[in-house]
């Protein structure tokens, strides 16, 4: 079971805790308390080894493709987490003999996972077990774990057996060459793995330090090194093995940019571990934690005073695992859908990195977020290549996206299809392409935001001109309708595939080229250099003229004059309903595919995830505000129509209802939200984060909440805050990064104040009244709502 | 643990069982009750999942090279014995809960697998589980499962999963690309793999029939497939569910001469399943052990009275072994060293066929002896190929083969070097030769015994002329002694390292030069045809000249004068000796390259397994039994000079000295070292047999009885018999095929009586006097010792 109450004292509402061991919700709990720093992540499967577990270490960005048939992936690396206990020769682990005290903890302000519990061996003898373990934010290449071990009632011949173990694979698919295994001396092991197709080496080093005398078994196995210790322990005896493994590989940045040589990887795997190795765990994890103030706590510091501790929780939960699933040190890489917490979705980026997680960083680290946008930058050339070949022009972002140059990567199969019993075909890689205008919607978040100018000189217009140069060859003219229209399509609902005039394609499309426009007339003033390169590049006065034409004849669905609802897709409003309470019940939902396959579910009025609503969400946010019209009015019409027919059956929908709906108020269902969007991954239910956790929802809890509860929003005239917290909730305080200022929010039920460190006035939008906001503005907050 | 009087009535010592379940020796009980049929092999995992477990399914012939980084290796297919049941959604398995009157049984008789146990759940619900068995022998291609659960006395939800998983590997090593899964209706899986480098296509089809109606689940995963049925049962009632699969591979000899596409291989695994599914498990179970019966039991019948039952068991597990493990229906294939029971050797065949399992298929079931010799004929091409890249003329072995074109395929790296914490690199692919005289003494042996000469037209003559012209490149000349020697070679004693003129090696490269001049004198007067065709492939005539130059002179070493010993090679009676007790103690010896590493034990008068033995079993056979003039005295001599020397480190050694000490009478060593050679698989040890049975040790249950005990050997003059049957037994029943004819031996401590069908004369030789054998002898056993 999972607990929210175990911290205590000064780590009171951060630590996320299982409280007894349970053999169904190992890979739960492996993907909830993963550990990472951005360079790796590694779940927390046990040290002691269980049938079902998921032991995943992985380094981003060093992709390969197993095999031809597949499409290339974040590969498993060896694991070297395993250290096996034999107690007399027989194997410890949880599900024999008697367990006590037991308690998982993952410490989310220090990044730490500790276990400690009492066990009784079959035979009777006890022992009290302390595990610990951290993925340094100080030294990101290191692992350091510690294990304890004391005999409380009799003597006992105990073995660790400590492996780096290069057999595991992923789900079968084996990334690597045989590796090379080597002991140095009794403690060291060492491992060497080469990718198959995409020749990443990558050395695992690992050091031991027992704190007793031992027999030492040194143990080599098929894609294996191990060593085993022996000894006696006597009661009230207790040792100490600690295990520091350093990974290295040739693809890492430190080797940049003529990449590695294997023995140099190894070498640097080494040179690191013996710098560490001089200091003892202690000290080690203590650097760790200091990382993790200074650079996350320090600077998110995001506050929540709630009547039930959990939303506390929640949110520093969100944070810790963006920090450690994102790549901030390096911009050829970018966020998996499952962070680096499991298999799911193979360490793809898709659209959750711009429209749910970037938000995050672009508010709150804008550095971040730069190297985010910048990994798309260095994917441009893959997206025009996807364009020509799909016949288009431009850039055409893939749907999903491994490293920069492997383009296009979106699996052609996905789960069964209970009518054929074939593995149904994946379309999303080949026509769900509104990517490519939420990416550009991004840039100008981004921008926005930070007013980076720079980078919208290095990557940015370029970025933006050449996706809408895609939408421009996309569009198909409607003779009889006289406008520009795109079929075939799958949009954010992926229930629907083969669908025309998808609103959510549709208008961020236009959206795209409308800033291609903007950003062209701007560019072209402003900054002769610039736009000579690009124009160069580009024929940028060319497409100019094409955009213009093409945006004044896009189709842009209506909403219906009876009901305002806007239509999803062309045919969608006139499709049969079915009943859906079985699908959208809270406990245990049916998935709908065990019932309907794709064909049969395109035929019905139902919906996966929030389609029109994240239309609404992000145009408000853009200079179209105006433009569209879309009213609180519209967006209440289009909420309560399409909820009651959304499964949010993908972890991207629940943050977006959520924010909207506390746009209006409905704090009731906004609140229902958020805890179930925070409950995807720290809820009770077992199964939901096996493959991973869900970074879109994880990223949509800290959303909700300074986004919806707060109120905090981009609009065209600079930033608004507009609170309405919910019931549960007395205050929140958290930062926001503004055009290179630390603004400090403290939201109260009767107030919001903002205060800032500089002198320097920034615009900031109370109620839409634009103020300047100069050291601290404190507003009452009953003036927000006349 | 394992037990040996579990059988009753009519199973009296056929049963092994395992009379409690025990979580560390489930590898260990995989192997040792491995089911098959020659043309697959199915390790005997449980159908819950284990950590530790070793799901293997090989079938015969199908290698593929993983990496260009190892060898090829009988890849691990998709396993389909997997069956979890959930009870109340709890995992049902043996480590938790309570389990009463477990026992699994594997019926040698009927090659039937059982098992049936009570187990209480931790929530205190009793079932009864009976599970079965069976790797068809009527139909190869068949596997046939059957399942029943009881609720006892509480009702409870049931589920039973049930897969085709392709998640297995070969310890990490994934031999097929990702493949293809499928269901039809409810109640049929599909799974289609090929493999990575043969590009061997892989179909296994499941169908399943349970005896209740249920929710079906239908599961997809990636490289699996599966079906959940989910029901209540109510106490007293049993649900049943039988699970048939069939298995068909491109490579099939069904698909001769040109292999078959994907689509025919699936085909025809449909095919044969849907035939076979008209029946019922107790129907195929029937036909399975009928042909058991038929096929094998009838025809090896072999019977011991002895003291302790487990030595007829012993004989039994020998002989269904040599069964399972032996593809006697397709002579493109050999066996492995671990049969088909374990990933061990990786399917590989050494020596260890032609000098210790093959003898059991020469004397009883000379078809199957005539398909693996064949085998080696088809490895000649790529024995000619080996000689030439090594500098060499004629057929050199490969020291481990695979498919037979696959040339030498001894890895390069085996265990742990201790003293360099490096993989020791493995030298027997490229200077242990001796296999190449080894597979001409085969070919003789097996004349002898038959005297089938189509087959020595067909291929022996090739084969020992070809292998004479090997050695007759391979010596080197000595100036100083005139003589021919052979560096740099690893005898039969792998301990030994790049030695010169081991007597076992040069002993057998004699023999071989002898063997073609002897058959090139008998070919050039007795066959024209033949041998005008091999004179013009291989140039008989000026070979023929060589071999009788090269044998003149080739170094003999001669027997010590002062103690008879042979020199087992140049320097090794002179290298220091260490204390060997603790490798050498029966309970736990230690290995001893846990404390040297291989250039270190190079250097020590320590023997890996019987090498100077083995020469003195083996020659005695031949023609050269005269000329080399080893009589029972230098036997018994280098017998007592090495036996304390070596550390039985092989499976291969126990047999050859059991043998030998029987002909010398040492009957309790003899005795003691039949049942340790039994024991390596059969024993208590539980580690021993993990990755797989030992084929050689196996075989050696068989030889020790029939060779040593018995006392049957061939002599230049013929059939000999001489039994001295250890203490414990009072007698011993066996057939032997002699040319054509069917002898029945019946041995008591007095008498030896040989009968047979047929009216024809047969030398037969009892006590070194040749008499004439017709119907039946009785020799009076006193008449033996004078």
């Amino acid at each position: 079971m999972i607990r929210y109450d175990v911290g205590q004292g000064e780590f009171k509402d951060w630590v996320v805790a299982e409280s007894g061991f349970s053999p169904n919700q190992l890979r739960k709990f492996e993907a909830v308390m993963a550990l990472g720093n951005g360079y790796m992540g590694l779940r927390s499967a046990m040290e002691e080894s269980y049938f079902g577990e998921k032991r995943n270490l992985f380094v981003n960005g060093t992709f390969n493709q197993a095999d031809p048939t597949e499409v290339t992936e974040l590969p498993n690396l060896a694991d070297v987490t395993q250290i096996d206990f034999y107690i007399d020769g027989e194997r410890f682990h949880l599900e024999i003999g008697e367990t006590d005290e037991y308690v998982r903890k993952l410490n989310l302000k220090t990044a730490e996972l500790t276990r400690s519990f009492k066990w009784t061996s079959p035979k009777g003898k006890t022992f009290q077990f302390h595990c610990r373990r951290f993925v340094s934010l100080a030294e990101r290449h290191l692992i350091g774990m510690k294990v304890e071990v004391e005999a409380l009632n009799e003597s006992a011949s105990v073995q660790l057996v400590s492996a780096i173990n290069g057999q595991t694979t992923n789900t079968g698919a084996q990334h690597f060459l045989n590796g090379v295994p080597r002991i140095y001396g009794d403690d060291l092991l060492e491992y060497v793995q080469t990718t198959r197709q995409s020749n990443v080496d990558i050395a695992l080093v690992s050091q031991h330090r027992l704190s007793k005398e031992a027999t030492v078994d040194k143990l080599m196995d098929r894609r294996k090194v191990g060593v085993g210790y022996q000894f006696n322990l006597v009661p009230g005896e207790k040792v100490t093995l600690e295990k520091f493994t350093t990974v290295y590989t040739s693809r890492d940045r430190e080797f940049l940019p003529n990449g590695a040589d294997q023995e140099t990887v190894k070498q640097q795997a080494h040179d690191t571990l013996e710098k560490v190795t001089q200091k003892s765990y202690d000290e080690l994890r203590d650097e760790h934690r200091q990382a993790w103030f200074d650079q996350i706590w320090n600077r998110y510091n995001i506050e929540i005073d709630s009547q039930d501790n959990f939303d506390q929780l929640a949110v520093r939960f969100s944070i810790y695992h963006m920090t450690i699933m994102t790549p901030d040190h390096d911009s050829r890489m970018g966020i998996g859908a499952k962070g680096l917490s499991g298999e799911g979705y193979k360490g793809h980026s898709f659209w959750d990195t711009e429209i749910f997680v970037l938000p995050f960083f672009t508010y709150s680290n804008p550095e971040v977020a730069r190297s985010l946008l910048t990994y798309r930058y260095y994917g441009l050339e893959s997206a025009r290549a996807k364009a020509e070949e799909n016949g288009y022009e431009g850039a055409m972002y893939p749907w999903e996206m491994a490293f920069p140059d492997d383009g296009e990567v979106t699996p052609l199969y996905g789960d069964i299809d209970i009518v054929t019993g074939e593995r149904s075909k994946i379309w999303t890689g080949l026509i769900e392409q509104h990517i490519t205008a939420d990416i550009a919607f991004a840039v100008n978040q981004y921008y926005n935001v930070t007013n980076d100018e720079a980078f919208l000189n290095d990557y940015g217009y370029e970025m933006v001109f050449d996706s809408a140069n895609f939408w421009a060859s996309r569009y198909e003219w409607n003779e009889a309708e006289a406008r520009y229209e795109i079929h075939n399509v799958i949009g954010p609902d992926e229930y629907k595939e083969h669908v025309n005039n998808n609103a959510y394609t549709n208008y961020m499309s236009y959206f795209n080229l409308k800033l291609a426009i903007k950003y062209y007339e701007f560019l072209s003033a402003q900054n002769e250099n610039v736009f000579a390169t690009l124009n160069e590049k580009l024929d940028l006065q060319q497409n100019y003229e094409n955009w213009k034409e093409k945006a004044e004849k896009v189709f842009l669905p209506a909403p219906r004059e009876e009901d305002q609802v806007i239509p999803q897709d062309d045919t969608y409003l006139s499709l049969p309903e079915i009943d859906l309470d079985k699908y959208k019940k809270q406990e245990q939902p049916r998935t709908i595919y065990k019932d309907y396959n794709q064909p049969q579910i395109n035929g019905l009025q139902v919906t996966k995830q929030a389609d029109v609503l994240v239309l609404l969400y992000l145009l408000e946010q853009t200079f179209l505000k105006d433009e569209v019209e879309f009213d609180a009015a519209l967006k209440r019409a289009n909420f309560d129509y399409y909820e009651p027919r959304t499964l949010h059956d993908s972890s991207l929908s629940l943050s977006t209802h959520a924010i909207v709906a506390s746009d209006f108020e409905k704090m009731d269902m906004a609140y229902r939200m958020f805890r179930r969007a925070a409950e995807i991954d720290l809820g009770q239910n077992m199964k939901s984060s096996q493959e991973g956790i869900h970074a879109a929802s994880i990223a949509g809890i800290w959303s909700i909440s300074v986004f919806g509860f707060a109120g905090v929003r981009l609009t065209p005239d600079g930033l608004s805050v507009n609170p309405t917290l919910p019931n549960e909730w007395n205050s929140i305080t958290f930062n926001v990064d503004w055009r290179g200022e630390q603004l400090r929010f403290e939201i109260t039920r009767e107030q919001c104040t903002i205060s800032k460190d500089s002198q320097t006035e920034l615009p900031i939008v109370i109620q839409n009244e634009v103020r300047k906001l100069k050291d601290t503005l404190t507003v009452p907050l009953a003036l927000q709502y006349n």
